[in-house]
């Protein structure tokens, strides 16, 4: 039995702490999936799950992680060839870009740093440079390897000025229920989420939310499909119901999450988010280091990115806040492997877990022999205090 | 807040009874999916699955149903056109036929009445009028919707007799942890399973063992795939790993259950199987009803299937148990809808429980009008006290 | 790691089955006892528990055991050496007595039969024979160890008769929540109550239902006393507090059981009680065993005391249906040892889990060679299914 | 439905943090306190609660507060009339020798200021000035209400040198489980012990340690007692039985959080509380404020009393940190009510929630206006980082 006093400190981007109700929630017994009971529940969520996206539309609720919402969203409104346009914003963009290959799907991505956001004047260019060729439009609206986020609503924009008729494909897995977000009024045709980060679950749950074009774009698509077909699940969600088996457990996890966010209040959340992101961006820019993310307003709120000085080893750093500190962070990926490390601020979080994770990181990082300037947290506290 | 007292009697096929050690599991709070924690819980289900499958080979656990489990064997196996020989069983088997026309597979399906299992002899008989044809051989080792068992090493040794090369698919959803099965031992190449049924877990995770054939067919299948894709998972199995997020509190639930049915030993679990199935027929047999399964020895140890007599609604009688007994039957479903209902034994189950279900069937069915003999109960308990 | 497939059928008289919501509900995080969260707890409970008592005078709850509850009874309102007229119903009658005994009380029991409750002419005549002489009366409202229930409206009759002005002191540890009860209304002056048994939770928590009368006469009692002192309770109540640090998860569970009660109705679970115990004596009956109750009005909703044949050992058969069939029933207590066994069917208890109790008792009953007659659980059901 | 954002920070000097598998271990079924896996459970935690309280002698477990445990430990050992020599150590000393006066014993205080802990010299001398008076001395290890711990080794050293009979009654309701604790090595007769402090359970548990001079004392002390009578729980103990329903979920959790005490490693603990401690106070005097305790060796590692200025309301300031920062700090009671708060660093605690802890002190202190030198947080981690 490994034992370690006290609670961990998960502080990576997801998944994030689940609060205890939606863990409660989700270790009631299991129900007949097919029953009367079942069906109260199943419209709860699919009813619930709306207000989330901000949408009068449909959602569908996949048994799977993200990636498979990923992979939903491009199955069921592309055909075999079918140009894709995405912008390179870190390596969740990088990794959807990918997916898409691999499905067959002709990708061509607008290559970013990686610091920056989507510049959606780029988007614009590319589609008035090659009218009619891409059927979709596809776009990270928070980074999650990098702490930018991105202007969803002037990529759409963007593509209306160029007359587009492309989709417009969202992935808000980590930004959802944490960063306001708002399929109808921001003219998203797919949005891409997973439940393990602003919804506070576990992962385990993938979401698409649907516009009408994208429903009918969905009828000529011919991408091979089955598990993730959306008419199938369209067709039996009005009566609470999935077309197979779906995770039961995890959806008593969303409906007590849903209600949670409601209770706080979506607004309130978002800026709590906020107010712990310019907080822990506080307590970085004291202690001397740099910001990931370069440009002020597309700094994330659910994550911040922090470059180490040259000659310092991130994971290195990391394992120390695991090890002496019982602090989870978010590692550097792919390009930025050893050099970055990422602190989660998302979720079910409050004031003195964020004081407790960014004491945390101050002491590893002097342990870690990184030089710093003390006193991060008490700025941070002091802005926190403030408000 | 609507309230039953005492326990709700889940006794469908499927989802079944979670274990309480099972939901207290999965109420955990989630972890760093990429941190040593979860490295040593991802080493632990993925070695220990193996011995549920019994197969020295790689099983690969997904955030899915059972459904995605089935795609994830096509896709993985099978290049567009590919041929698949398939036998119709009953409703589960005309699914997964109907997912592999809808992936763009050339599907040939060996009709069947569901009311028997899988005849090999048939099967031997197709691959050899048509040889080299079929890229694959797909069968449901117990058909859930008709409570048929079917012969699965038979099957290997057709086609072994026919010379064939295909690729052996085989579907154990309802079957793995409750009625013995052998991967290796049997030849199969890619078996099929989800978490909601023996493995007595909810709903949310998929399941393929693979064999070295399969994988190596992997190799040229060239169905577009990516969430599904074995190689990513294989190559990062060994160190605990999954390329995207796995369902952590999923698997913090499958390691319990493991642990459980090895504490309880799989040959003392299939064995009080095959002991509660046949107090189970007993019992329908006192009553006067018949098994829908016609052949003896493919009764399912898991279920029980049984159709009412002509004139009288099977859904009907399922109502009135759910309503007054707080009991939940399983439906027949597609063409046995109305006609029959089926009784899930199967999972986390002891005599009393049984003897509970059964009393609730008896008694519903006469509420219901069906003409029965009484005295089922006492039948199947005289057999369990038997033993 | 021990391990038995299925649930456990826990069918003795107390502790009874916890309510998955109970149970979950005492997992909550423990708070500040002395905060403004715990507060609202606190009243709520407070409030709660007296709907079940029917008193519209306070309850005070004790962290300790229903025998701790007694205690408080005694000791908040006697003086050394006070004459108490108690009523041998059973084992629990004879504790309670012993207990007053060792506390320095001049305890005068009738003498009873363990067959039948209490004969309040019997009290009458009592009390009229020594005017004054009695500063209580103490009777057990059910008798856990017999299954016998008594008429405490004709008890306080029978005091009014005589004239009396001693207070009458009620355990209804095994009926409250289970059998109706009413505390005000029958004039009773001191209720006493444990956790365990028709209030659905684990056993931890005490109840004292107080009268005006009561509480004035603990004003002149001398017994020492001060962890069960009322005074100290009654002063924080009102507040929700407590005088020392009370059993706050307990306390959460206890809010949710009094909501389970509420939402099925308090006339629907005693209802329910009632058809429970009558299913259950029927299949006694038809097995040709004696109730151990002889009078038929006063047999226990709660429980079934059931006499074996000489010659047969109750605790033998009780260890077959343990190890049999997971199953555990009440032993016989003191006189009864080795001849009855109990049957406990109260809480949270549905038809089916009944009838697979009755299931286990008929088949450990023949493995136990207990001449019976077959067939119990059919007639139980047939009668819990004509209502 | 109240909701706030992430998890309180619960950091009074006890109910302390629960540790989720101490919880989730509470929340498992209800058994039979009679039949054989309940015996097993008695055992397991009859015996190693020993362990905690380092004596090969018998620790009895009541369904009780701590305060039960007081009343236990006194009227087992006491006849009316008998004289208890106790220290005024702060509240919790002067309401168990209220509790004492209130069961009719003859008590005599040596009254303290409250900032310091037991002067075993002065026991001596009262113990040598009315020789053959007392029949026990009763002192608390660690006082609660002040964060000062007593020597209890000095005070059995004043005892032998007194050359006293008196029986040696020591309450280590805060301390055991966190601050090291020896029964037997120091003498102690009669060790009073609670649940919900170093134990890291929730309230509901007392405890009595006893010694073979506490036992026989027992049998000719004559105040009146039933429930709390050790010899009927002495007599069912070696079967792991109890001789009135026991709190059994209480104590699942209990065998859980003995388990984790040693997993940790009772020393590790104990060094984990003192380096907590001694972050504490280098933060409290960084902020310029005053520690309670005066004397430097008694200042507690499980709670730290801060004195506020002149003029500024602790209650107040506890009010804000509730409010602000959803962290509960203990009050000043009594004589210290408005003047002192508490800060609990006990139970399962690790350097991160300290941290957070002591930053939410600091930002409310801040805000209620107390001039304090910010920083102590920092001062508090160097000290953590250092070790």
């Amino acid at each position: 039995m490994l034992v370690r006093a006290g609670r961990h400190f998960l502080q990576i981007p997801g998944p994030t702490n689940v609060p205890d109700r939606v863990l409660q929630a989700m270790a009631r017994p299991t129900i007949d999936h097919r029953g009367p009971q079942f069906a109260a529940l199943g419209r709860r969520v699919l009813e619930g799950i709306r207000t989330v996206f901000k949408t009068s539309g449909p959602v569908v609720i996949y048994p799977s992680s993200g990636t498979g919402a990923w992979e939903a969203a491009l199955v069921n409104t592309h055909s075999p060839g079918d140009a894709v346009l995405m912008y390179e914003t870190g390596q969740f963009s990088t990794l959807w870009a990918t997916m898409a290959t691999r499905l067959g799907l002709d990708v061509e991505v607008l290559e970013g740093n990686w610091r920056t956001g989507v510049d959606a004047e780029r988007i614009q260019g590319a589609l008035e440079a090659q009218p009619g060729r891409f059927r979709s439009v596809a776009v990270v609206h928070n980074e999650t390897s990098t702490g930018v986020t991105s202007d969803i609503e002037a990529v759409r924009r963007a593509m209306d000025a160029a007359g587009s008729e492309a989709l417009l494909l969202v992935d808000t897995i980590s930004s959802l229920g944490s960063i306001d977000y708002r399929h109808d009024e921001w003219g998203a045709d797919v949005t891409v989420c997973g439940s393990q980060k602003g919804l506070m679950l576990p992962p385990g749950l993938g979401f698409n939310a649907i516009s009408d074009k994208a429903r009918a774009a969905a009828a000529d698509a011919r991408l091979p499909r089955s598990y993730w077909d959306w008419e199938d699940m369209l067709a039996s969600a009005p009566a609470g119901m999935f077309p197979y088996t779906p995770a039961t457990n995890l959806l008593y996890g969303l409906a007590e999450a849903i209600d949670l966010l409601h209770a706080e209040g979506l607004d309130a959340v978002f800026a709590r988010h906020d107010r712990h992101a310019e907080a822990t961006r506080r307590a970085v820019e004291h202690w001397g280091l740099e910001l990931w993310a370069t440009v002020a307003e597309q700094r994330s709120s659910v994550l911040t990115a922090v470059l180490l000085p040259d000659g310092h080893d991130a994971d290195e750093f990391r394992r120390i806040a695991l090890e002496r500190f019982d602090l989870s962070l978010g590692a550097g990926l792919a390009r930025l492997a050893g050099k970055v490390f990422r602190i989660g601020h998302l979720g079910d979080l409050n004031d003195l877990t964020l004081a407790g994770t960014l004491a945390g990181v101050e002491a590893a990082l002097g342990i870690a022999g990184v030089p710093i300037r003390r006193g991060g947290v008490e700025v941070a506290m002091e802005r926190l205090a403030a408000s």
